[in-house]
């Protein structure tokens, strides 16, 4: 059994729930409807930001944002939810799954989870990307929404580490060491950090300042190695600065770009020497605009064969 | 449940199996194990060829190849075929796998598979290509083989269909107007052909002559177009033109390239306006080189993302 690093993400917006006043065992029944768990958390007079056994939730008065990897059934804590403030008063639902390295391991697949959003809330179903290549499977509700003018979202999905930054990651390290190694506070100055080194290995973080946050997860195994970067801060044009600084840390050969912003014109990011193998662009009805674009690094030679064990 | 063109392949040498003497009634039962049926044969005085409900099986004295798409457990008949051999009486063993674009369907994995076959023959597997791109999953046999001069087998996959070929095969056809588009005979003249218009779509055809055959899998549905194209025939330096004249006939955005040949150097094979993604090559310890390399045409411009039914 692989480790899936592709990620699952939902966000709820439901004005006047007042959701940091939920408590933890609210939060707590949420994360293991998914089939996750709370291992720690922290909190500024914004954002509730609870780092999880397969990733992250954040949680602000009005809305909150749930990202999940492995094996989580992501759609039941979303499900639950929706229940429990009632789909009059949820404003905007999005949920979103990578197409994943195992997809044969997981407990549903999207079109399943969709039916299960829409026995709640109906929504729109859309496939960004070829359905043989990295693609991004997105529903979204059909309720109006108004984002505001600069609420942007921006994920960084990295495949197949290289040399020293999957290196990194293997060994037995310690967090000071690895926060030395990504020196987010150069990139993001003055956010709480809030991180965890898993065993064998894997490194998660969740970061917060005021209502911006940014989060982290590696996955180095050997099969399938993966990092995902994802951030709510408002970049503007520094969108493409951001995602040179993140590539030159973790050193991918490929990754994606999906990009939730309320901008109508956006043009692709070059990020030489990555070849842009695609670029998918949607207005939702629901009020933003998302991108998705895949990039890749070309060998200069043939490679060789990855030879496998039968009994990983 | 959408369909799985992605194939499973494997193939078999038993020197003084005589094979083809088996009887209808064995090849039933290979076929019925892997989960398919059989439409109908061709024979000539060296191959007998079966057209399946899920692709093809072909049978030398010595020798057979059979693939199957769909849902198909191929590994089934693999098993089966080993042990009513002998595995003392097999001289090679090749098992593949494409890796599918609905995996969650699938019955077994790729690694489910090699312990299946690792319980009867020794054999060594590999990965083609990385994880989260299209790859090939490989097994082979440890035993010692030494292939034929100039014993190659040459696979086309081809995905995303575009325009007038799509089309082509989604529409009310007739087999004749089928073949007149896809005009094989010029490419490959005086070969007998066998074959089959499924409903409510999909084309499938065996050619043979004398040892050599090759054999077309057409599944048009939208979510997933793929085209199979396979040939034993021995094309040494007409490698590339035989490419560019499939690849004319049904058009597709990507498409990967599986070549089995005994040869030690063969250079990458260059396919413009298609953009080489990568290139895989392998020496297998049972004596053949494997090369694999993907292909794909950008798009210009951005694209729109697809919807999708919830209930497809």
């Amino acid at each position: 059994m692989w480790f899936e690093g592709a990620e699952k993400k939902f966000e709820i917006v439901s004005k006047g729930a007042q959701l940091r006043k939920r408590g933890l065992p609210f939060w707590q029944k949420t994360v293991e409807l998914a089939g996750a768990k709370i291992l720690s958390s922290i909190e500024n007079e914004q954002t509730l930001a609870f780092l999880l056994s397969e990733s992250s939730l954040f949680v602000w008065d009005d809305r909150m944002t749930m990202i999940t990897c492995g094996r989580t059934s992501l759609v039941n804590a979303a499900a639950f939810l929706i229940d429990q403030l009632g789909p009059e008063n949820v404003d905007l639902v999005t949920f979103e799954r990578k197409n994943e390295f195992y997809p044969h391991q997981q407990s549903t697949d999207f079109l399943k989870d969709v039916q299960t959003l829409q026995q709640r809330y109906k929504g729109k179903a859309f496939r960004f990307g070829p359905p043989d290549e990295h693609h991004l499977f997105l529903f979204h509700g059909e309720k109006e929404f108004l984002p505001e003018d600069a609420d942007c979202t921006l994920e960084i999905l990295m495949y197949n580490l290289e040399g020293p930054a999957r290196e990194l990651f293997m060994g037995s390290q310690t967090l000071e060491r690895i926060r030395e190694i990504i020196r987010m506070e150069t990139i993001f100055p003055e956010f709480r950090i809030d991180d965890y080194l898993f065993q064998p290995c894997g490194y998660s973080a969740n970061a917060i300042k005021d209502e911006f946050y940014f989060t982290i997860h590696v996955t180095p195994e050997e099969h399938g190695s993966y990092v995902s970067f994802e951030t709510n801060v408002r970049l503007g044009d520094r969108v493409g600065d951001l995602i040179r600084s993140v590539l030159e840390v973790f050193q991918p050969r490929s990754f994606d770009v999906v990009y939730f912003h309320p901008e109508k014109e956006l043009k692709a990011i070059d990020v030489p020497p990555f070849i842009q193998r695609n670029y998918v662009r949607q207005s939702l009805s629901c009020g933003y605009e998302v991108g998705f674009s895949s990039y890749y690094l070309k060998s200069a030679d043939a490679v060789l064969a990855v030879p496998l064990e039968a009994n990983p």
